[in-house]
């Protein structure tokens, strides 16, 4: 029996329409975030890895990892949207608003924009769109997630289905807000460690990023805690060693992670995270899996009224245990392979 | 045969009433540490995770986490009191008596307040009172902790038994000085991730803080370096796996934070730690245990000319590969059951 | 098949001789890098620890540890230099040129000095002397470093060997650059952790560091990706599993900052490194293995124009599963023994 001080999450019938929910816990960034960060990823792109390449282009100084900024305002959503997920379904219509620097204070809120009961009367699908904000209360983030929550009863009543209307893609009229006018005369391609600016990447092209990175149980639950993200697949093996898996769960954002910095080779001058079309954990990762990612550019296109930088929408997959080869050289036609852990279309942003 | 200029710890023969021993390595507390931690742990109490927050309700900016200062200031102590030490036998009188922001450098001295040989004659009980200090000479944390040291010499004489007399439970007028004089109407519940305040408290309570946390080895080898605890027993598998266990132990340290971190489900006002009564490590932790931890709340009280926080002594069990449902939630008067690894009496302060 | 876009490395027959290599990605190292090298190695140094300490003698505040300085410079020279190696041979001729303090961003570039075809005609030896920046352009490290590379193409023609003569001991004169004047009289024996100044140790001199630390799988790649160290051999299980040793390699700067760590223990006053004349790694390091030190003074010279410091040519061997005692206290006549993994000659400042 639980006592009344202590939370177990939402089930499917406590969410409402509209419902506005305030998370806990407000979190600065600092540098030292940045550098378990980089331990954890090793990050390569120039703008968030240096304060002096940052400032030259026009930056105040170098600012947070976008999907640092991702992955704190998710976790804060975990505690009140996700602790009795059976899964994490999708992302859309994310957009990152506002460049975060160190020192910024975020926090986070949800709105519920969609419930749709499963035919099972088990569990049901809560669509949320989750903001974060800043100490200033401007939001610098903002995406829609649903997953798949239980009922805490079978026999609850719920509402009439509403499922949201969601875009497929970034308006680019919305995009680019996090940069501020760049000089890229001053963008110092040796340094970036690409020669390939936005111009050089057509419709079509796939890129095979090469490596593999292994990923370590002590890896995932540190960035997994760092984000305080608290869904307890991740963390506690005496209950998952009897669950589904047998194993904790790797956080799905992990592997948005390594394959971002993954795709450094092949896309180093691509600086910036803008917006996230939509992102699907294909199949779960496990500690001992080995990460490899490709990416197809599905689009290039101009930024309204920034003629310093233009935008690439990529389709990046990640894959366990299996290199990219394949989906980054034969034409296979956009098919998702066998392997393939994540399938995220986003947009990113690199010098003209 | 060891060079003269190393040092392998003291022994319970070199030991001497009244001694006082400067701890090196004095150590500038960084936000660095902070991330490190938050990553180590997944701490969500919102006046050290955020500056804006703290600052709203009157600190100057996030204070560092009360039991990394606490591990800081006990890991300087080790290559002087307890790396020969067979055993870290328990705490007390433990008060923290100013804040320490990042950028803060604390140093270290213990002395020696009571010294008892063993029946056997191969070990000795040495009881310190240490003491970390910061930059300005200040005193920011005092505790007494007892440790069973091995003899060098079975046959050293030593002097006659003195066992100190020591305090059972903190003086609440000493407690709170911490924490600057609150705005508490400035405290905002969602954010903190609690409803309750102090006054929601009574003795008898029990709360099942309901998540577990596992282990691994680079996490807790990580957090005892962090500290600069230079312990044996931690980091070294080649002499460990031929000793006692078979195994690394981990620093009962990294215990106590867990189980806080976990105490937040509950206890998520509980913002500050002002003393540690008492505190036992009943029983060995290793890598690939999951931590679980319930409390007690011992007695609630006001504090001395202070009507913005009050206190709550609890008494906080940490088990391991064992859930904390029974704890909480019979009526077991107390007794402390299998699977407890941590038994802990400390006080902590909320908002009234 | 690899797309254009993406780096493979270079092969022998990439390189010329005098060519100068710029590498990506700048990097600004900050107090959270300084914390998490030393969750790491648990480094103990007084200087490098805390600002205090460091202020008190002269410093305008802790400088970033010498070797995590070195990492950083090395990762950079990875991608281009080393990716394709199957060895790093050696290091000569390193020195410390200008202090680095946090929030310093650093980037590196790789002169060839030397290529000699090996008689297999399948590999190479690639000598390059690397130099680490700082924002002013001004070196702060530089050290030579040779590899054996893979070619692309057996029958590739290359130029005529050039093996560079290269220095095998420091000039004295030369170092001492990263050291601000100090007062010494303000330096504290008792916070830094060892009575021994410069002048109490004499050539010929050894010292078992005594403990042992084990590495873990998640610690080492966590501190090369720190370094944006992005050799494959560090982080990918499913392809090394496949390798020469089955295994991911552990990079051998890991090595040398675990046994820069142990050596506080006999030469906690060695709060510099210098300049590094010479290293090698002897054989290969895992996770699981437990890393030993010890050293041998090799000589001890006066600084020219300091009166405030001196040096100490040390030999610092690590060994895997092996205590030092034996390197340390037998009259070994200096040969390098089984188990030993790194043998590095290098000079470190003592305050006199």
């Amino acid at each position: 029996m639980r006592n009344g001080k202590t939370t177990g999450g939402k089930f499917f019938e406590d969410f409402r329409l509209g419902q506005l929910i305030a998370h806990a816990t407000p979190r600065t960034l600092t540098q030292g975030d940045g550098a378990l960060y980089s331990g954890l990823y090793g990050s390569r792109f120039a703008v968030q890895s240096a304060d002096h390449f940052a400032r030259q282009i026009g930056y105040p100084q170098a600012p947070v990892d976008d999907l640092l900024v991702f992955h704190v305002v998710f976790g804060k959503s975990v505690p009140d949207i996700s602790l009795n997920a059976v899964a994490n379904l999708g992302y859309a219509d994310c957009r990152f608003l506002r460049p975060v620097y160190p020192l910024d204070t975020l926090r986070a809120h949800s709105e519920v924009i969609g419930l749709k009961e499963n035919s099972n009367r088990e569990t049901g699908v809560v669509y949320v769109r989750t903001r974060g904000l800043n100490q200033r209360d401007e939001t610098v983030l903002e995406y829609v997630r649903w997953v798949m929550v239980r009922k805490r009863d079978r026999d609850a009543k719920v509402a009439p289905a509403v499922v949201p209307t969601l875009p497929t893609e970034a308006d680019p009229a919305t995009l680019g807000a996090c940069v501020p006018p760049l000089d890229v005369r001053a963008w110092d391609d040796m340094l970036s460690g690409s020669r390939f600016r936005w111009g050089d990447y057509a419709a079509g092209e796939r890129i095979d990023h090469g490596d593999g990175m292994t990923i370590e149980e002590a890896e995932h639950q540190i960035a997994t805690r760092l984000y305080q993200n608290t869904a307890k697949v991740h963390f506690n093996q005496h209950s998952e060693g009897q669950g589904r898996f047998g194993r904790r769960l790797v956080y799905g954002g992990v592997i948005m992670s390594i394959a971002r910095s993954l795709s450094f080779n092949g896309l180093g001058n691509a600086f910036h995270i803008t917006a996230i079309n939509g992102g699907r954990h294909v199949a779960p990762a496990f500690a001992g899996d080995t990460i490899y990612a490709a990416s197809e550019v599905l689009d290039a296109f101009a930024l309204p009224g920034r003629n310093d930088i233009g935008g690439l929408r990529l389709r990046t997959i990640a894959l366990k245990n299996k290199t990219a080869a394949a989906f980054a050289n034969a034409d296979t036609g956009g098919h998702t392979e066998e392997g393939v852990v994540l399938d995220l279309d986003y947009v990113v942003v690199l010098p003209r």
